[in-house]
């Protein structure tokens, strides 16, 4: 059912392990989100939590940022146990706090953190708690007003790979080395030329998104472009889709994105062509039907859902079942076999029941 | 306003002429999108037509699959001044009566249109009338069904260059080099493969997307990665978003996947941050509000809306305007410079303003 894959070549890194999650290596390329109320709320938090591990959320971030959230981490913490990341930015007290408290692993931004000492204090003490830190960097944070005018002309992206293995050289001189890194910038280009040339100087796992990539209209086509380009060269371990909106569709997108490369399964995949002046039927309709019908099944099979005969069986033998629509009635395939008529109104249902007598392999 | 555009070194192509619209060389990338509906009704045909055209579409295929399509494309060329081009499939002869009925270019594919004196026949009469051929390969219509098996094991993406290189020798013994090719399957990886593959075999324009990718809720998510992981590579000259839906929504998203990586400019781009613990206010709600207010502005500007003071001015620097909620208030800057406050309802409002007084440059 997944023959493509580990089609894609995977840049070889580390392993770092967050709660029971595994980044790097060989692990499964990890999805996560973030939650997106007050850290203090811990009911609603919870709630959130929970919602996006239904959805396939592997790692939860939170926001720490002040005294309050730190301290609800304690109660967040025993609600649950998916992965949790806090995320820190201007005081290293909170990560101290927050490593008390059980989260899994700590984000820092270099742009933030930036005194020697307090970010030693920050190695220590996830050292001591044997837990990974994510150096995660943004292109606006990272670079200050001055030089920002200076990168927008000159490359961004090798400013920030170059404040990045800067500021990675503390950790060095920690012997730390379970570090996860992550370049963002809210510009597409910007962000795959960082992680590019950051791939070239160590072998860290990298968590790869587009950072501040606006609503769904505009970001889930940059975060797919994005963090689909890096996929596709072998690089990313972990994936964070950014919208601003519910993040429970961040990780959906997410799963589309890990699917749509042949990285990950998550159900049945729907293929249907866009129609055209030869289309038989009301294709969209019918799609959103199977859509929904096959909305239970777990398989990670292709299935398409074509509107003529010509274009059909043939242009969809890269799926595992599907119909295509003739005059009245549609032909059903397996791997570009035809099994058997149906009735339109009858699709779905064969879909399903084709989908639903699949054996597992 | 534009920093990004031309930071992607392009592939070195030929440049064909559609009607009024160049593909290749140093031409834009030009988007594509077909009628969906049956060729025959001439006037629901050219209101789909011009609303593609109002949207951005720049050039407009539609399916020919019989006489009486054909002979509707004598009708609709006098309703249009859009660069029409005809998709054949079977019949030759359907593609002779479309070029005499003035449209600007045929699409065949290799998979269908297989007789020698056929292919010779369509490209004589295009050669006469001076206008482009696209050889349109399909994964699945180019291998045949005992191939498919073979294929999907060993390499479609291969399978199918080999084909469409041995299908263009047709071409080149009749010396006629007014070609675009493309090269789609519905699986991404096997889709940017071929594409890959062929740009290193000839200078020929290329068409570029992924076919029959799904509903939008999939088909934007791999139409992104495709197209996107092959315009960052340089290689595309055109491109068609397939999606099962109105090919309005098409037309959308190739602009913003266009947009999305300083390709071409459509007006203003918003980036927002994804939210969360830190957020001050209902910034999905203000996006939504800004989006609104805004799709008048032609500037192709970045407008950041961020959803905290200490993310906001930093992260967003690479925004030529943009807010950071703050408690109660918002503050407004123009790249990374704080400029104002302004209370948070009138955050729209205020960014309409400064983006209609910036300077045109």
């Amino acid at each position: 059912m997944n023959a493509r894959e580990n089609k894609i070549p995977r840049r070889k890194t580390r392993q770092v392990k967050v709660g029971k999650i595994f980044i790097g290596g060989d692990a499964p390329i990890s999805i996560q989100s973030m939650t997106k109320l007050p850290t203090e709320e811990v009911d609603l938090v919870l709630r959130q939590i929970e919602r996006l591990v239904a959805e396939g959320c592997e790692i939860v971030r939170l926001a720490v940022p002040d005294r309050k959230a730190a301290k609800a981490l304690q109660e967040i913490r025993k609600g649950t146990d998916a992965p949790l990341v806090a995320d820190i930015h201007l005081n290293y007290r909170l990560a101290l706090e927050a490593i008390d408290n059980g989260v899994d692993k700590v984000r820092v931004n270099p742009g933030y953190l930036r005194e020697k000492e307090q970010v030693q204090a920050v190695i220590r003490k996830a050292k001591a708690a044997g837990i990974p830190i994510r150096v995660g960097a943004n292109s606006g944070s990272i670079l200050r007003a001055g030089e920002m005018g200076r990168a927008r002309l000159s490359g961004m992206a090798q400013a920030m790979v170059d404040r990045v293995a800067d500021y990675l050289t503390l950790f060095e001189e920690e012997d730390f080395g379970d570090i996860v890194i992550s370049l963002k910038a809210s510009d597409v280009v910007e962000t795959v030329r960082a992680y590019e040339l950051m791939a070239e100087r160590c072998d860290y796992p990298f968590h790869v998104g587009i950072t501040a990539c606006g609503p769904p209209s505009t970001g889930i086509v940059a975060s797919s472009m994005g963090i689909g380009h890096l996929l596709l060269e072998g690089i990313g371990d972990t994936v964070r889709v950014s919208l601003t909106g519910d993040p429970v569709d961040e990780v959906r997108i997410a799963k589309r994105i890990l699917q749509g490369l042949g990285l990950r399964g998550f159900g049945p995949m729907i293929i249907s062509c866009p129609t055209c002046g030869r289309c038989h039927g009301d294709l969209v309709s019918i799609v959103q039907e199977v859509e929904e019908k096959l909305s239970t099944v777990s398989l990670p099979i292709k299935v398409a859902v074509m509107g003529c005969e010509v274009n059909g069986p043939g242009e969809a033998a890269e799926a595992d079942i599907g119909v295509a629509l003739g005059r009245g009635h549609a032909v059903l395939f397996r791997t570009g076999m035809v099994v058997r008529k149906v009735r339109l109104q009858e699709v779905a249902d064969a879909l399903l029941l084709e989908a639903t007598s699949l054996p597992e392999e």
